[in-house]
């Protein structure tokens, strides 16, 4: 992780040319690298099996967390973890957001579930910052940045889950300025849990004769307690069996008039969620990451130690057996997924950078470039990543044979606790239709071509980066020349992009990959068989997906 | 499933040309599907949640089976079910091995786990029809062939997976000609049940004295009760927990000086169990199908349910949605897998009929053509279509959302209960390896090559044909010219081939799915708009991998 945030990103410069971060030297990045490594290791890690095993119980409305998940968070919050990139003022640490992006991956592997609760901090604490009115923010805010109190996003209901303009549930003023909730939300990641003494729900809901769809929903502020210690009319129904991640209760929860503040302005309930949700979408990429990489370092060891069939060209006698990491079948698995996890940090840690940059450069300009990096990225992060946890956690299952679908060796629950990340936070066909009819096509490409252009001025002249520039060339070229002029054609089809968005978001993921890895290769370092295999995984297993998908994107373009 | 059998294969003037099945006509097919139909879908279908949900369960060396397993059972083989394809004198009713295809594929997209149970037997009733002495046969032949008892094949132990040559367990010979077998087995799926009264298990075991490695290995018989009531040595330790398949008991077995008989000659035991593989393969082939099918009408029926978004060009007001059949992003998913299934159909009843032609065909020639497509094409089927019904039901569980991995819709139970089928009788890189470095490099080629071109006879003039042609025509170029002449020189490196194999064996798939779409195309009735859709997910979604493949093994042999 620090060969890709110093040697790679430059990541101690580039944030060291930040007021706020200039003490952001490659000794702090290390410093927080290893002791987030250290409580993650020791702390949370140990708590994943017990996570999935025993999971979450709901009884008679309250639910009991796996053993030993509150004392790890309450050790969590204590020492400072979730405050990491908040503002000193709130009570934060002010550091970067690219070394939370590292805690949050680390995280991840080590337990999906336990790191769903303190995962919706952020977006709450942004939220809070930045809508709600300076009442709530002395009530509330310090609470959510510190992470002693956890907090909810209250969205999805049963009819209405990629489409929140379906919200039905109501908000009735009530003389005293606040607001009746009432209604159903269901998938409520930590909607009820005994990790803190309060939480506090975001939710979305709707206001009397407020137009239907998007632009009637307003966002509202209810805690599970107030401040005099009287209880909401908030209650967990019950919470879902699922596929896994259960050690984070998935909740049904009921508002029953429940009293509650409006956050922002009537009807722009929508704008104060999707403010944070770069940020958030970035999270979800890096828990596939997270995932992919303990996925990865599971399948990894045990092909050092397991002994299978002669390799080809063994010089094993009969009866003998090598070591599995010598097979060709799980050396392509093994370094298909390496390339994925390696370009994955590179993009990922770069997207928490230009967040960084975002917030904090002075030059407008400067920040423009990374706002249109956040935009184009963050979707092509969270799709790709998220769909390669799954399909390369099964991979990396592959290599146990029959023992990887045995629970005992902890592999099959990656793949299970890692389906949902597909889904959640945007379904990953959502993000391609968000980059390619919402970010794409409206300016005509313009965003994406020229993002495509500041990224060729970062490649070299060696084969790596002649392979990712003639694949770039070869995309802008389709892009102008071909989708756009088709695709936006007065005769096109309504659907036609639709059909597209999928390949076409794949396509930009490989070109991302392969400008990840010429970034690599260049590095100081990068010479060494552990990043070599890798790249050479890269070129070899994944990148004729590129190819793939310009092909099935020409076809739907003549067939549409 | 009729359309296929009757329309696009001709089953049944296929099989009347065969003495035994004189009697096959389409009225007696029909039947068949009919009453299987049933069967599974009132008596076996029913029973498939509780089996994930309570599962198998162990204590004190027994094994209680989910609620309503026995009775299940005990109904099926009174039925004759298990015996449909045995001969007639072994209690049999001798009819085809496609009806058993087919009634297979059905229990398997009803209740993966139940059908284990029965799914060995065929294999069984093979091995000790072929290779026990008389006296064996006499007391073990007809109870297997009838299902009255059930049976297991005992090959993996803790150090001995995918390679058998290292089975270290042991077979002394007794003063009364029979063996005492010691030593653990894992693995073994229904090792111990209460589904019937006896159960008879199959040994991989070692003589004394016997070379290292595969040949020293030969095949013992041992039930669990002999003929007089007394329980052999036999002990089920333990069972897995697993990610799926819970439904099925995968025991470990411990064997402790057990009294077993030989079957067979010392020293042939993997031949004998090698006979069957391509039957079992494809069976396990057969389930990849029928999980992927009922994934997939999960899939549709909800997506003519649920309502979300507008679909592009949709005349849906404000506030409304779009059932999501209508998006994209959801057709795209169905199609595709649609085109799996149904040519997944062609491909595998056409690998049974070849069976039949195999066991019962008066010509040599034409015996000698159906063991080409077996040996080619079960290992293809088996690989390709395994990997699908775990990927293709992922992407029906995205179709649900987030309900998708929630347990309540049973989606997410077949993508954890098909992983298993892509480990099971040889991974799925183990058939890459079989079918390019056993069935092609060594032969030059020559037997696929004759497969692809018999294979182009059946094609038609139209459209699809021409592709399917074109796609064979190129693979057949590449075989002949870059891979073989590289891959089988003097100075190729030893692994090469191997980097190849996975590619190749997808290549394959590929064009065997051209073929059958090509077919189904042009028979009668096609141009429904069922199967126009699925034909042009195939087209669209599915075909593009093919050119992607050969490009991956260009660039192999370039870089090896």
């Amino acid at each position: 992780m620090m060969f890709i945030l110093q040697q790679v990103l430059q990541a101690p410069q580039q944030l060291q040319a930040l007021p706020p971060h200039a003490e952001a030297d490659a000794d702090l990045m290390q410093q927080v690298l290893d002791e987030s490594g250290k409580f993650v290791a020791e702390v949370v890690a140990p708590l994943n099996r017990d996570g999935d095993e025993i999971g979450a119980q709901w009884k008679d409305g309250a639910v009991t967390m796996p053993p030993g998940f509150r004392d790890a968070y309450q050790a969590f919050w204590q020492a400072g973890w979730p405050a990491l990139a908040c503002a000193p003022e709130d009570g934060g640490q002010g550091l970067p957001a690219v070394l939370e992006a590292t805690l949050y991956e680390m995280l991840s592997a080590a337990n999906h579930g336990w790191t769903m609760a303190p995962g919706l901090l952020h977006g709450a604490y942004e939220c809070i910052k930045h809508h709600a009115s300076d009442e709530l923010k002395s009530a509330y805010l310090e609470k959510v940045a510190t992470g002693e109190w956890l907090a909810t996003m209250c969205l999805t209901e049963p009819h209405a889950g990629s489409d929140l303009g379906l919200c039905r549930t109501k908000a009735v003023p009530m003389a005293d300025g606040r607001y009746a909730l009432s209604g159903t939300k269901i998938f409520i990641s930590g909607g009820e849990h005994d990790l803190t003494d309060n939480i506090v729900h975001l939710v979305l809901a709707r206001l009397p004769d407020s137009p239907p769809g998007p632009k009637g929903l307003s966002l509202f502020l209810v805690p599970k307690f107030y401040a005099d210690g009287t209880r909401s009319a908030v209650v967990c129904e019950r919470i879902e069996e699922k596929m896994g991640l259960h050690g984070s209760p998935t909740c049904v929860m009921r508002f029953d008039e429940a009293a509650a503040w409006i956050v922002g302005e009537p009807g722009k309930g929508l704008n104060a969620m999707f403010i944070m949700m770069n940020a958030a979408r970035l999270h979800v990429g890096l828990q596939g990451i997270g995932l992919l990489e303990a996925a990865w370092q599971k399948a990894d060891a045990y092909s050092k130690e397991r002994r299978q069939m002669r390799a080809p060209g063994s010089s094993a006698k009969a009866g003998e057996a090598d070591l599995i990491e010598a097979h060709p079948a799980v050396r392509r698995i093994l370094d298909a997924q390496r390339a994925w996890v390696d370009a994955g940090r590179v993009v990922a840690y770069r997207t928490a950078l230009e967040l960084d940059v975002l917030k904090h450069h002075g030059d407008a300009a400067r920040r423009e470039v990374a706002n249109r990096w956040c935009a184009l990225v963050t979707p092509v992060l969270k799709s790709a990543w998220t769909d390669q946890a799954f399909h390369g956690a099964s991979a990396c299952l592959q290599v146990f044979g029959g023992h990887g679908f045995v629970r005992e060796w902890g592999i099959e629950q990656i793949v299970r606790d890692s389906r949902v990340a597909m889904i959640y936070e945007g379904t990953n066909e959502i993000q391609a239709i968000d980059l390619l009819l919402r970010k794409t096509l409206p300016d005509g490409g313009a965003a994406l071509l020229k993002l495509l252009d500041e990224l060729q001025t970062e490649l070299g002249l060696d084969l790596s980066s002649q392979r990712t520039r003639a694949g770039m060339e070869r995309f802008t070229a389709f892009l102008r020349d071909r989708l756009l002029p088709r695709a936006t054609a007065k005769d096109a089809p309504a659907d036609l992009a639709n059909w597209l968005a999928d390949d076409f978001l794949r396509a930009v993921a490989m070109l991302l990959m392969a400008w990840a890895w010429s970034r690599i290769g260049a590095a100081p370092g990068a010479d060494a068989p552990r990043w070599q295999a890798a790249q050479t995984g890269f070129w070899r297993w994944v990148w004729p997906e590129f190819d793939m998908r310009v092909a099935m994107m020409d076809a739907t373009l003549s067939a549409g």
